[in-house]
């Protein structure tokens, strides 16, 4: 189910098989999730999302299971089903625990709060914490 | 400035001090940032949210430079200047460079790009990723 | 569904009939869909919400098709389902084609993500972009 | 400051002043803050804004300190700046003390934690719960 | 439903017992919803948030049920379907009436519309509404 | 001022320096923004984001006053200051009059207004408007 229908693998054009072949080779996997068959609709989109997903995720700086909780962070705050769902399954793949799972949600209920708390009371930024 | 006001250390309360004091042990520091200060006017407010604060970003299943990002990801999500200004200091202190800064951010970036595209197209979650 | 019941035409009293005739004759249907039937149990909050949305939506400098695209483009970045699956409605028969969905959600994730790029990395407001 | 402008009382066309007139008498207050001067280049915004909020701020159920707490909350909750500047005025004017504020300010803290801990953690909503 | 599964009474360590003991002794109720069920697979969270929660929703300078309406708002307008549910049971126990409800509902839809017109509108904050 | 500091084009490298080439090209401008200086220190970032960017607002299916325009009311809605003085700008630059930007901010208040009363009165989709 998705706005404009989704895009199966067996009915892909080339354009967006050879998207789908370079997600399921990246990722070590066999299937396509639905996200990715909703956005073959418009092959630029999914195309372009691939692409900067792809060169995003890719280890760096922060290696990929920092990444997939961060990713996993913003969207549990940002309430979205699934998000959520996708990239719990993600982060697992890439090495989470339950136990880091539950850390991560306490830091992300505990970063709403105080978000809130901050804004609500009005604080000033302080002189140190400004960038120069 | 603050709603209610900040209290300073020298004016502060037995009670409040007591709590000053355990932030700049456990942080390591001299000094009282201006979200606490604007909190103390509230002393419950002020003990709870400084005991649930020392809980969840102590280490754990997650190393504290971890947390600090994932904290930094949600307040840089959620748009609150004060809280990207000071958790952008502390998740420094903990040890991210500029290079990780940038690649946390552009993780924020996109997980709130891909939240919106989900929601907009109407995606419904894949069987295998609901949780049982 | 909804917290307090839905109103059906059938039981509507004449001041909520009124409402439910002028929302058919205004947008051309037969039916009421279920917003207005959960806000029914509240008659001057169905009123004057249904007041505002046919002065705020009918053609002025901007046309029926932009509003509602407007409208969609909002509540896909609210991530409110409902919304999104009436206003997608609603603007498909103003004549948004797949491709003006696609280009429209293409917007929103963009803004969502720069959006916190922005907030994330501090920027300061160019002078020349302020109100005077 | 704000995009188009503000009409200061003393420029104001007779339609805008009318509406002045109104918030001034309702609010018994002798000045119009810059929210009304911003709106008031666009007079039908204005004057739909100003009914809507009068209509919906008037003591009913609810009496008029609930309501203005209600209005702050979800303005701390938003994290708008000026929202929370003349709502807490306008709270405070209404009767809300600082023992009052800051409970409030707890209960919005708490609510934002709890609603991401809720939505992070895939929580089924209870058979209990659902609206019949 | 949750993502790390949930925990029945008859299953739970003594520790997470004595919370569940404690939530229905406190709020009069012979049954655990599914929150504290899903928190409890991390009993530090479970503890903290319901230690957190029965010390902010105790009576105080705010009567429980302008609390239980304040936490609704902020759960309405953060659109998380669990905690609308959930706090709109908990609102109607302490004495919500449908006639409040769709008072506070008023205001909160109010809110989010004035508080999107501040920013859009780049509103600045009169003097008179900065704290000191 | 920016978290990283902000590249001036004076000292970009020969990789920032083509992004920045054109972007002025595109946007038939002769100089270059805070947002692109802050991204400048991370040119990956920096060229995918003005590479996506390019593509998204480009004439399509939809034109670029509405593209500017919906790139607005997401920004609008989300509060942020920076974005919303810098679309406002770009959208006046594409053609937005008063009347347009004054008809714009009425929907996207209005958008979020229902949006919370549709989530707080738990209204369920109606058949008709869900995707096929």
């Amino acid at each position: 189910m998705a706005t404009l229908g989704m895009i199966e693998y067996a009915d892909a054009s080339p354009e967006v098989r050879e998207v789908y072949d370079d997600i399921m080779t990246t990722r070590q996997t066999d299937w396509i999730n639905n996200f990715w068959k909703a956005l073959a609709v418009d092959p630029p989109t999914l195309r372009r999302t691939w692409q900067s997903i792809k060169q995003i995720m890719a280890p760096g700086a922060l290696d990929p299971l920092t990444k997939e909780m961060l990713y996993l962070a913003v969207s549990a705050s940002n309430q979205c089903p699934y998000c959520i769902a996708s990239h719990t399954a993600s982060a697992r793949k890439a090495g989470m625990t339950p136990e880091m799972f539950a850390e991560l949600m306490a830091v992300v209920g505990m970063a709403n709060e105080t978000n809130r708390l901050v804004s609500g009371y009005q604080v000033e930024i302080d002189e140190r914490f400004r960038p120069r």
